[in-house]
């Protein structure tokens, strides 16, 4: 069985920012910290969520370092190292390594749509510099580039590259990973609204922002799983999906920020050219905290 | 509650011809007797599956009677009754309440892209002149128009419409059916790769016509549902995913008769444009049963 | 060279029908003489524009009957045959073709996604049965499937097979019919935005709706492209885009007769489930033939 | 009238790389050269073809500065300065304004889909910072957002943004455009092998990287379309529609690079994760230019 340190809920911070838009480490770090309290099963900086591509090299290499810190051992962390060019991707792999991630994420950012060949050449390159294992990421929509099943099974021939995050929000990709690969491979979700369903169809975890807002509500929902009670998670699903579809649309970065700021903890500010939820927005996700008991 | 008188696996037979391309009721009615003696929990003849669009008037009637006389009212018949005029839908509609329907199912057919209005007034025209609980289909691949779940709402506002076929294969679709319309809403999942995450989102049926070949596995997978063992149901639906694609990806009409023929039962031949399944995809299927042990 | 007798402005009329949803003979008939008064080089009977598929075989014979008895030769008539059986096709280019069309048309109408094979099987089996030249017709927004530019090549192998109308709103497919096939093909824009662009493509003719309402526009268009006047074309083009983009947002049958009956023609009535125009619909399109001088 | 400085053919270099994937930039001026000499009536480094993001802020800087050195005032220069965050957008706006470009190009960069006021936000930060004229640029296939024409239309707002260029191969967004804004707009295209509609339709000018292997095709459908000759024009253009759509399907940097090479003239490296052309890709491109005679 190859390596794969992951499962459960994975939680998403984001990355704040203060007035004068530069990193704020510590309001970061306090951020980790209750999703690590909240019982995430592991912590992921570095995402989407947090930004990733809109960060300096010295800010990516604070984030990394505040993570592992603050996590302390107490859970895995999945470093995002990401980047345009192949050099890099594997200078953030090998710092993310050092500084002590338990496993990196790649996904393969497009500008020019990139071949199969590049792609499988660009991880082959970065996983050959590095021992810890790499989750790889498909994500049309934010990366510009759909991995095929056919080409994600080829990536997983490559040793150290073991779990997979999908995030096309189709169903049968995940159906396909595990009818082809069966028990050799650890497939985890990345969209959301697909929550029970990824389940139902055996992911192995639930790569998430939600659990900033919602831990509770997301762990439940795993755990209505690992005990075969699908009629539980089908109800504790249905309870969070006006959320998940909500912090989607707007995006994560905009929604967990004005959502912490509703239920009482400190957000942060975003950098431009991403803007805070308008008034109607705002009002929208305040009415579904409020379905739920959370303002 | 309304009436809602389907549930679990609703088989649709396929529409056999003879030589001259003329319909083989005799052979229909064998076919039908099959699904039936399998354990189906309803039959649907005149869907998509038994080419509905390619028959003549009398053609229709013919198979609606002989399905109805051959179920004998063992289980419930849903008679697909769709046509691209009013005024048709009505004329078919009546025929088979007046044949004994249990139900009849009305996808909105669209040469022109229809509006939403036009589509409420449709069913409402074909609903006023009918007993029997309608089950509104939506279908764009099949259909040419896409209706949103805030249409399919206003559908259900009509007094008989009580069911919503879903064949977009977006799992989406259903949580917000679920979600907005509580335990008021009976859907049934349509699309047959989706079939474990409609379960696991609470369809209350699938409308399917693998089980002309595997009945005994889609049977399995209901009944996995109901006893709320997901991880037999994941288990049961992966031994059937290649097959489900299989037919969906080739065409129900042609892979069902290849598929019938290589299971060593008497297919009929097909109507015209469309042709027998290619040597390719013939020994691609047959080696897909052979997975299964049925050939 | 292949037999190719349509070039210009091909008319497509409505198909008007009365108070009871009966086809209005006389009155299409007065539609059809405004078209051919109006200096259309060709009229097209039993297009999309004229709810082919919403029509009985009775209405349909009648149809090509009036259209070719009107136009009495004085401009070539290309007759929609379209169906979804082989059959039926066969039957209804043999009527045209006793009736005295100048060619048919076909659109390969898909319920079933047809396969190439069986695309090329259809337009080979109605070809044998007649003498008259074939329009194959793309459109997918209409019939379901979209014939690749190498089909479309295929298809003109066939000898009667000579012109092809394309209406996928794609430039390239132009380019690529051009460059491949030079001066052998006869290529027609099906695609009223794409008018100007078309021409400048290369093509023969303009299939359109539109002259119901400008036909000076269009034929002023066609006029200046013949005239390689680009800069005239380019003005005359832009005065009509309004107009064009509407009626297609809209529907041609909905959108053709109420822009008629603004301009004082009488448009007859639509067949359910079509709807007339809505106010807001209607006051944009007066609001457009008003910029036109035509109200 | 807007400042619109710019008309013809804006000629794209690509950034060439040395063995050890830095840039090269004596090779990158004497590429700018060529591409003066060839009669361009515009150079436009750091675009897309450019692989602007994938330089450092250093190698941008470079780049900027040998461009605006050796094309010395005889065309205008266009300078891409887009880059996902609003802060560094600015910056490298103002570098290039201080270095003498004649205008910039932003397009905004999406990671998280942007809001239609994040993107007005984000030019009209940096237009408020620099006094050269800006063209926005639409690409969603690159870019990620596709801005539509009422946001185009609300850029064109800000008083330097002045000019559009559109890449989305959607001659309607350009009629749009014509339609809406009259002789006030100067619209751009940027998608290759929609050339001549693009110019039937009014565009003022076409941003290529085809101009690095056949100059005197791109200027000769300029020429013909000023001479108001269409049929010139289509027929030049038609000479050229291969090699356009080869360079927009395997990718501009690489299949540029390649097709130099092949008509003897250096190309130097491509940085990783970018390959160069396979095999089969580049005889393929050599049979094209060897029907244009250019090996």
């Amino acid at each position: 069985m190859k390596q794969v340190p992951f499962k459960g809920i994975i939680s998403y911070p984001i990355t704040p920012f203060d007035k004068q838009e530069k990193v704020d480490i510590p309001l970061f770090k306090t951020q980790v910290e209750r999703l690590v309290a909240a019982g995430s099963h592991g912590i992921a900086p570095l995402g989407s969520t947090g930004v990733l591509p809109y960060l300096t090299d010295a800010e990516k290499e604070a984030v990394t370092e505040a993570a592992i810190e603050q996590v302390a051992g107490r859970v895995p962390v999945l470093v995002g190292v990401s980047n345009l060019t192949t050099e890099r991707t594997i200078y953030h792999a090998q710092f993310a390594e050092k500084a002590g991630a338990t496993a990196i994420m790649i996904i393969p950012m497009s500008y020019w749509k990139l071949t199969d060949d590049e792609i499988v050449k660009h991880y082959d390159a970065v996983a050959s510099k590095i021992n810890v294992p790499i989750m790889a990421y498909n994500n049309p929509a934010i990366g510009g580039v759909d991995m095929s099943p056919a080409l994600l099974k080829r990536l997983l021939e490559i040793p150290n590259v073991t779990m997979i995050k999908e995030s096309t929000g189709d169903v049968q990709r995940m159906h396909f990973l595990k009818r082809e690969l069966g028990e050799e491979v650890a497939f985890y979700n990345g969209s959301n609204p697909l929550a029970l369903a990824a389940f139902a169809a055996g992911a192995t975890g639930w790569c998430t922002a939600a659990s900033n807002l919602i831990p509770g509500l997301n762990i439940g929902l795993y755990n209505a799983i690992q005990q075969n009670d699908l009629k539980s998670a089908q109800s504790i699903f249905l309870k969070q999906i006006d959320l998940l579809r909500f912090i989607v649309a707007t995006g994560l970065p905009r929604s967990i920020k004005a959502g912490l700021e509703l239920i009482g903890v400190e957000g942060g500010e975003l950098r431009r050219p991403l803007q805070a939820l308008s008034t109607t927005e705002t009002a929208q996700l305040e009415s579904i905290l409020k379905g739920l008991g959370l303002v």
